[in-house]
């Protein structure tokens, strides 16, 4: 930690949250001379645009997860605590975890965000999301049971509806879902099943608006499309979902509604922001959006509390006169390294310009072989695109065996059209037949005391 | 599938259970003359060995699983189901799968042990074993989060509780468990931490038997202790767990009785039958040991019923005059092989003589760089040893890709002392904080209809 120089204890800087946006702040504040406690509810950073790779059983959990403590172990002035905040005290300069309060100078929160079902919240059960390693296991879990439970079907209609798949949501992930799913139906598993010929599968993904890739240029859009199409994908524009419930989605398109009889429905439609927002605006006063994520000021902090920022997807920030930034990993990166640099300045006695997003651009991937790539003055789409998607994630994913294994399982994909890590786990036995009650530690069962530290 | 040659359908054979009695026997039959099911709870063979390494951080579960419709795609003859078998009728000669039944000419039954607690059941939430995936994942929170729980107490007798590590029984598994916590504490951790100094940290393991790794030859098993003591293991053989409750842990030694506060116990110490020994003895009267298995014939059949084969773990086999076979890997893949020979030999009109296991040896890995090998006329000890064991081991991994990602994670982790997969993941949230329930799926709700199918 860092020593007193004078009588002054050190700056102090709590950063809530271990995503790209908390933790590219802390590591821009490694050598910075101030003390560093980063707080999360999970030990390890997870790196979120690769997640749908764990839910298609390319990867695993482990291969785009680092754990925070070692990613932070060399800086020396950082110190990581695994829990949950539960209320922050703006006045005493306090966060509250558990019973512990950690006394802060500077507080930034990036706890980002979490699925939105437009206010159907039972619809979660039917349609789960994507954010966080143990979604992913789970919609692993139901896409490769839905191939085993259509192998045993006798029933014609059970088993069309087991092979249906429906992706709400034509952003990135229900693009790189849709694709990878209909990839794993056409090719992957084609010669691993007897009664069922996988080919037979149905993969749709809906979209509300116009086009799918609503951000990305509109040519790109068109291309996504396509690909798609090559793929196996059915792709439903101006769809919107009405229910979802008894394994049957309905949908509005136009005057028109139609039902569709499915078993798996992946949720890639919506995002709100997470608790932490709430608290916030209830201990500060400040405003939120719809989506309840946090209005900032140009210096990303909280309008009346110049000490207190938030970063990420649950900062709502935007150029002057512009639209707030998205929730990607891009933005949550740049305004946490901000946000480091304008507290070491600060510091000093010093203060930064406004933050200024720098859109380096879009990528989406379509399928193995293909992807989009919008840079504004440049568009990559087809091979080209497929690479460069493939060196940024690379590039960007943290410690070097990671790099390495996810390369590695990427060729093997590529070469054998295989994919390494479709295990159906998650459940004690995935099978319960009859009474059998899961093994004790998987009940809701009271929190093991950890929780109450 | 297999045409039928004449008027007469194929010999069916019907396979429970993937592991290595069941995989090995079906890959055996791959060319022969029949059709073959293989049923199994889950959709993937584990290989077991490795399992410890999941539960400690160093592989993540696809790394040590092969998904068993991959491994057999190429097997034309053979049918995988995903599936739990209620109930065998041996008369009518089908297996009941739900309400599915599956009819067969000869049975193979391979569905392997499950952990033993001589009796006290309720120990099973204070110490889980080490069977399964999960079991896996579950063992690794809570190691994990014993350290992070650690980090953050500041009552000393609390965090001293945390910072104990308690494995019970001293075969290979609980050897292997033990050596890699210490590395864990002693090495990996080390710069993670900053409340607290993780090679305070006490590993204990107990055995009841007067040495550790007792299959193996007596200089090997106090080499294994040396080396673990090494490592900062304390060994206590001789040692009986009378009771584990409210973290603590009393155990007997002689006519000693003494106390230790552990937070985290882990058992590796008895397995018993999985319930199909019973199901099995009470629809062909087979007689079952006290572990539950059950005992079979020179040529692994159950008596009055040639064609129901036991292999694996679940079956009690002796050479004349011998002791029963122990539970380990090798035993399973020779008798599921033998049994694939016999059928084929069988359908010949040819017999084949008694099954004869041929001991290739024993080996045990004590941290990263020690291990021992009793190979009988060979025995070798420290890196000797230690190379030995990861060749074997990489050489029985099943799939390309699984072997060359095993591998890359071991020079990772031998180069670097750390560890790729140390995740706390399996619970909705791994800090349920106050009354908030985890998410829908985590529940323990009815099955999904997969299972009633």
């Amino acid at each position: 930690m860092v020593d007193s120089l004078e009588n002054n204890p050190p700056h102090q800087v709590v950063i809530i949250g271990g995503g790209f946006g908390g933790l590219y702040a802390a590591k821009a504040l490694a050598k910075a001379k101030v003390n560093v406690t980063l707080i999360d509810k999970r030990n390890f950073h997870l790196f979120q645009p690769l997640l749908y790779q764990v839910a298609t059983g390319t990867l695993s959990p482990a291969d785009i997860s680092s754990p925070l403590r070692s990613v932070l172990s060399k800086s020396k002035n950082t110190k990581v605590l695994l829990g949950e905040v539960n209320d922050i005290d703006p006045n005493a300069q306090q966060v509250l975890l558990g019973d512990q309060a950690i006394p802060y100078d500077t507080l930034i929160v990036a706890t980002g965000a979490k699925h939105s079902y437009f206010g159907k919240d039972n619809w979660e059960d039917s349609a789960p999301g994507l954010k966080t390693v143990e979604d992913a296991i789970e919609m692993r879990r139901r896409i490769f049971s839905a191939f085993e439970a259509a192998e045993k079907e006798t029933d014609p209609e059970k088993r069309r509806a087991w092979l249906t798949f429906v992706i709400v949501g034509g952003g990135p992930t229900g693009v790189e879902l849709a694709g990878a799913i209909a990839e794993l139906a056409y090719q992957t598993l084609k010669e691993d099943f007897r009664n069922i010929d996988t080919s037979e599968a149905r993969v749709l993904l809906l979209e509300g608006l116009d086009r799918i890739l609503p951000p990305f240029a509109p040519e790109l859009s068109q291309q996504a499309e396509a690909s798609l199409q090559q793929l196996g994908v059915t792709v439903q524009t101006k769809t919107l979902v009405t229910n979802i419930e008894n394994d049957v989605v309905t949908l509005k398109q136009g005057d028109e509604v139609k039902e569709i009889a499915a078993k798996t429905v992946l949720w890639a439609a919506g995002v709100k922001a997470s608790p932490m927002g709430q608290v916030l605006a209830e201990s500060t006063g400040a405003e939120c959006d719809r989506a309840g994520r946090v209005i900032v000021e140009p210096d990303l902090s909280i309008k009346g509390y110049p000490n207190i920022h938030v970063v990420g997807d649950l900062a709502n920030f935007s150029h002057q006169n512009g639209k707030p930034l998205p929730g990607v990993a891009p933005v949550a990166m740049q305004e946490g390294e901000y946000v480091a640099k304008l507290i070491q300045q600060k510091l000093k006695g010093n203060t930064l310009p406004a933050f200024n997003y720098s859109d380096r651009g879009s990528l989406a991937m379509i399928g193995q072989n293909l992807a989009v790539v919008d840079l504004g003055f440049i568009k990559l789409k087809g091979f080209f695109a497929w690479l460069f998607w493939l060196v940024i994630h690379i590039y960007f994913l943290i410690e070097f065996d990671n790099k390495l294994v996810v390369m590695i399982q990427w060729v093997w994909n590529y070469v054998t059209r295989k994919r390494g890590a479709r295990l159906i786990t998650g459940q004690k036995s995935p099978l319960q037949v009859g009474n059998e009650a899961p093994s004790n530690y998987y009940k809701a069962t009271p929190p093991r005391e950890i929780l109450n530290v």
